[in-house]
């Protein structure tokens, strides 16, 4: 499951811890990342001190690429009337607990756009991966990150975020779907809530970029989607929750391990002032109807915070940020690099079982026989012809019918690699083959890729057309394919 | 890329066309089941002679299996002073047409679970498959559908309405996910807003019966990607919207042509009073914060159908039911046939690049050196320790470190399929290869199917261990998995 965008990061696996502030910690990026993966540690909450010592800490633990994840936000636009309105409409709650609300309420986090000391920090640093969240990192950060040779990772949760992440310059964009747990990573305040599996093929299809998928993937079930569907790899938060190395509390991971409650999560910017999936705590129940009143984030938060930890205090995990997406296993607790390592055998699992279908080449006519055969095609002699589709590499192609139309029960049509048409890098091509019995594509195919020399013009003038057909030497029919197009080319 | 649900079903694909109540029409469906799919049409918007008539039609057409979709929601409470508030709230938009609101509003739809008329009309016709959405089929409908041999699907938004649903009969369950253009099938009020990704997973491994993925579908990667994630098929709506069979009205067209306007959909309730996905029109931005306000589904749906009908009069298609999904793809308008095909030889493209990353047995000695080199692995003589994973074919495994722990470069671990421990029924394995090196999984893994004997039973005492070595004859290493196994255990 090599992808270009394990290759630029230099992991052997293309799974991404998910920063996870507050959970995320320098032994579970360790972990991750000597497991094979792309660990990391958020930023973000902390000063630029903290964030040094994160970093050194990933460093004394592994020698391998780690990420570190910085808050793009917009700074807080401050509103005194309406952070006292906020603070009144939580008074009633922070008094079931016997606390007074706080007086006044302060701007959390300063967004890295904004915090020239953490900047220094992590140019110092250098680690080999940046992320963002909330928005575009600030031209002269992304200058930064590249001067020192750092990969930026930026979060969008539309085609549109994509296609301005890949402007400023990300390397990579992190297709973050509405299943994600914690903060939603929208640039603007404006939710579209899209679902991971339209969200990844369609910014897949947007930008060339590599795209990571993130939101819902928790199982090597999921692995292998995101690949299905455009992703060069996935980020994954809530699994490593209740890793031992994880850095949360106790009632946090309770609630996780709590079927009933995990399976249920609400998006609220109640909590934070941004829109955030949490587990359906009373804060998202009693407060999230009343998300349009919170101050901006991040200074909502400093509220949600009080009162997180006035009700903790009194034994209530009910106003805290619990966090997690919208698949959560809740009965499973391995170390950060032992869940790597399952998840990543779990994926080898789903598409070895996928893979089942493929009828890798060559194939040959005995194949082709018990082939159609399996598929109950009557084959009484003479040519068969078949559907053939050749793909680049990425998958784009045009259809067109057959000309002249075959009817009958064997028909024969002709697809080609229109991205292939002009190019002067190496291609490779998929021949797919299929049989066309009375309007039926029957679902079997052979595949083999054949590598073009570079600078080769391919022909769009039938070239690939396939028959399939007894050959006296018995014949290959998809490890042929490029005699094929050589002897009709002469290429 | 057969499944248990397109064996059932009697189809070559494991695309189902949605029925689409509106838009879909005996044609459409026929040409989706001719081309290899399941086509349906809907009969909850209809009377029974309507119903009688939409079947006899696509039977005339087809002789292939095909569905039928019915409206299984609980009967509107009626509201008088409620639905006249709903009425005076549209007045203003009634107004900038011209025209007058209704004076009152209507039970538009029977639901099935009422309409002994349409069990009368569905059971003398006996279409192959049943579809019910919002909600489950009463008890002698279902027994009805299933003296006849009928199929029957539900429709589930929850893993919980799911595990309902197969316990009230249902022989497979739509999983509707967020993404989902028109209305959403929730059984009650309450909508989790689930996404395709993390629904179908969890669906697929809370049921026993087939599970259909919804929502999000709309090419060859989600098809892909849905199989992954444990479905046996798809569902696909919007994607036929645009075919020439569809009964969609031009404006409706020129919306989803339009990829500004196709892009952002939304969810309200307030155009049937059920929560359903359109285009982001006027209806939805300005009437939409208003659904809490909105008659029972389905009479708030009467008022829609004449706001509707007075804006379309005075061409705007604003105030339509625009449904769409998340993921529309706006220039591809193929007649329902070609798209069925398009959508699998996508599939199949799809399928076909995945399954390049696996290695399928017999592996030679030759094919694991090879292998080695690709992944950096010096080897320099003597044994390689491999990690070998073997998986049943529902791909549960339980994980056990390896005892002794081996270090160093070259590792071996076993893992064991426990689901085939008791078992008395033919058992498929994976064995998926990978290297450990300094702690990283390396991805690449070789797979053999190995049918065992009935009645064999399954040890865990290492039985599975495998080493890759040098065989004098040339090592065969994943074909032989069966004789190491027959050859310590004397099976």
């Amino acid at each position: 499951m090599r992808t270009r965008l394990t290759e630029r990061l230099g992991i052997a696996l293309p799974i991404l811890q998910a920063p996870m502030a507050g959970v995320s910690t320098p032994a579970m990026a360790a972990a991750v990342s000597n497991a094979g993966g792309l660990g990391a540690v958020a930023l973000g909450a902390g000063t630029a001190d903290q964030a040094r010592q994160a970093m050194a800490a990933v460093r004394a633990a592994t020698n391998r690429p780690f990420g570190v994840n910085l808050f793009t936000h917009a700074p807080a636009v401050r509103d005194v009337a309406r952070e006292a309105g906020w603070l009144d409409r939580l008074q009633p709650v922070f008094a079931e607990f016997g606390v007074e609300p706080p007086q006044s309420l302060t701007e959390l986090y300063r967004s890295f756009n904004e915090d020239d000391a953490m900047l220094a920090a992590v140019v110092e640093a250098r680690p080999p991966v940046v992320s963002c969240h909330f928005g575009l990192p600030a031209p002269n950060r992304v200058a930064a990150i590249k001067a020192y040779g750092g990969f930026l990772l930026v979060s969008a949760t539309t085609v549109a975020e994509a296609r301005t992440a890949e402007a400023a310059g990300a390397d990579a964009v992190v297709a973050q779907g509405y299943e994600a747990g914690g903060h939603r990573g929208t640039h603007g305040l404006d939710d579209e809530a899209i679902g991971s599996f339209a969200l990844v093929p369609q910014i897949a299809a947007a930008v060339s970029v590599p795209v990571v998928c993130a939101g819902g993937v928790a199982d090597g079930r999921g692995i292998v989607a995101a690949l299905a569907l455009g992703a060069e790899a996935v980020q994954i938060g809530t699994a490593y929750v209740a890793c031992p190395e994880s850095a949360a509390a106790a009632p946090y991971r309770a609630l996780l391990a709590d079927a009933a409650r995990s399976a249920r999560t609400g998006v609220t910017a109640a909590i934070s002032g941004r829109p955030a999936r949490s587990i359906r705590t009373r804060f998202v129940d009693e407060l999230g109807p009343h998300e349009a009143a919170a101050p901006a984030y991040p200074v909502a938060y400093d509220a949600g915070k009080a009162l997180a930890a006035a009700a903790g205090a009194n034994g209530s995990p009910e106003f805290a940020a619990v966090w997690a997406g919208q698949h959560v296993i809740p009965d499973r607790t391995l170390p950060a690099a032992e869940l790597t390592r399952h998840l990543m055998a779990d994926a080898a699992a789903v598409l070895s079982r996928l893979a089942s279908h493929v009828v890798h080449g060559p194939v040959t006519w005995a194949d082709a026989e018990s082939w159609l055969a399996r598929y109950g095609i009557a084959w009484e002699g003479g040519d068969v012809d078949l559907l053939v589709s050749l793909f680049t590499q990425d998958a784009r192609y045009i259809e067109k019918p057959f000309d002249p139309p075959l009817d009958g029960r064997d028909a024969i049509a002709t697809y080609w690699g229109e991205g292939a048409r002009d190019t002067q890098r190496d291609v490779s091509f998929t021949a797919d083959v299929w049989s066309v019995v009375d309007g039926v594509v029957l679902a079997g195919w052979a595949a083999q890729f054949v590598r073009l020399p570079s600078g080769v013009q391919v022909s769009l003038d039938g070239v690939f057309r396939l028959r399939l057909q007894r050959d006296p030497g018995g014949a290959v029919l998809c490890s042929e394919l490029r005699e094929w197009w050589y002897k009709q080319e002469g290429g």
